[in-house]
């Protein structure tokens, strides 16, 4: 299941049910991912990283969708299963297509190629893309 | 500068000259990128690497600039400098302000921080999420 | 189970028999973990390893336990899942605690976090930082 | 130098000017890294990052030392160099001898290696190990 | 199974059959990876990324097999199970002997150990290997 | 340069020069790579460090510059820009050519955009590939 198990919101103390009742409010849902069952032995980290990923994937001049599917475009490249797995449904849930999703894992190979092919190469980076 | 040098226009093989020629005019610059020409010296690689990403890149589903912020993400997490810079260029011209840079960044940080939770608490794929 | 599967004790020739006979002597247990009995085909690599592994991880002016928790941080970094449930399990024996455990991933999470917004944002090294 | 530029506390509007002052007087240091003065035209993710380094790296049942040397283990794994270079100085900050440097590492290469080598032969996990 | 689900070859539109076809002549079988199958709803993808590997993977200065155990050291150190499988099988069909495969694991897991020491001692390149 | 500086052959101690000696008789030259360099700091980790190298890198069943190209595969990949370089050099001293360099290099790409296909499109693996 998890290192810890899971915490059902049962037998969650209140500062955990305060959490997980903000997750399911602001995702409209009455469904708690595995991950947060699974991070919430550790109240603080709960908390911190659900206020963090709350304000970094709330709606910005990036819309919702397009952050999903960077998430996504970041796990398939560390390749975490669960990541992939949950972002996947996220980013649908957010409105993205079958085609969608393909163009976007095309970008990510693509990417993951020619990066190995500049450190490969040993390219030097143009003077005029210098900072 | 790189492994096996940079192949500049003048030097180049008619093969080589005709990739250099699409990509100037694809792109509407008349700069070829150290990558490009770092490639050279092998004439298929450069011919297939080019078309790939150009078929990869063009408007789709996906527009340019989150086709782009795709690219940066990725090259970020696998911490390539070279293309960390090119594209932070590209993307740039393709309409990256400021402003969606940094939230790009903060998505990559989170979706970072997030995917090595998961692994590192062995959280098991919710039964709703698998394929 | 493995690529070349796994070789049992009953089976394995003396030179594996010598260097399982040291991995239970040296961890005072009965048990050989399936990564040695899938390396032990090749008992060159199986030794070397086991002499590597026996060597840095013995006490020194680091605990056993630090070290199981620097293990656990790179497999996890890496997104090793064998390496995770091994190395938790081997942390937990050297006396990790679930709040321990806790507070090695949050670090972990955002050392990965940071890592990535310091290379995308192309952060210059600090001269009083620089070797 | 970085992608934006680096903000100095001169130029600073006030709510990166808090961030950079409680930087200066949680680390007991005048000086700024150049991570967080490349973060700040961002202040919403220069306060949220640094507040949640400040949270994970404080004092808890894992002391300052060895979050020091995870967040290394990390950055190492991770091959962000500007990490390395930043994380090196705050473990020798901490207390981090160069005999302790030298054990961390070699548990970090060793790591890194067992990792591999367990993906490689497709090592199922242990019964007793699954969580 | 996958996230688009995988595309049968009696399901399938002509051009995705065109590929199938060849993926089948090319490597001498009747059998479809689910790798293809996964692809196949992107029928752009699927072709471009055949050819490309078709390209790359053909007979050239270098052979078959050395190709092959390269993909393996690859996929490997990306911890990559689907393309371990595969290519581990790959490999095989190519020659790979057990005794090839654990050479090649060797390698591969000293240059993991050897590539973390060289980024966390922050060592510098030799002059006589700048490029 | 380096965290812990270099130890120059005739400021060390007689158990480093003992493995500087053997390195520069084994792969006769008359110099010592700064990564040796760098780790004499710690004549434990020196010595096994080089003794496992040796040992792997040795002719087997594989041959020197199999090994040596399995090698930058994997700098390449995980992006350690000393290692590319410095093993890049040593697999010209073993023979590459440029032709396999550059086939080294479209093999590895090609892995890196297919290890993520893989992982993003959630393919299962083939019951036929599975150990």
């Amino acid at each position: 299941m998890a290192t810890l198990g899971f915490l059902e919101y049962a037998d969650a103390p209140p500062e955990v049910k305060a959490v997980y009742d903000d997750i399911m409010t602001t995702r409209q849902t009455d469904y708690i991912n595995n991950f947060w069952k699974a991070l919430a032995h550790d109240p603080a980290t709960l908390r911190r990283t659900w206020e963090s990923i709350k304000q970094v994937m709330a709606p910005g001049v990036l819309d919702p969708l397009t952050k999903e599917m960077i998430y996504l475009a970041v796990s398939t490249t560390n390749g975490c299963s669960y990541c992939v797995a949950s972002h996947t449904v996220a980013a649908r849930k957010a409105g993205m297509s079958d085609v969608q999703f393909a163009e976007l894992m095309a970008v990510v190979g693509m990417a993951n190629e020619s990066n190995r092919l500049a450190t490969g190469y040993q390219v030097e980076i143009d003077e005029r893309f210098r900072t």
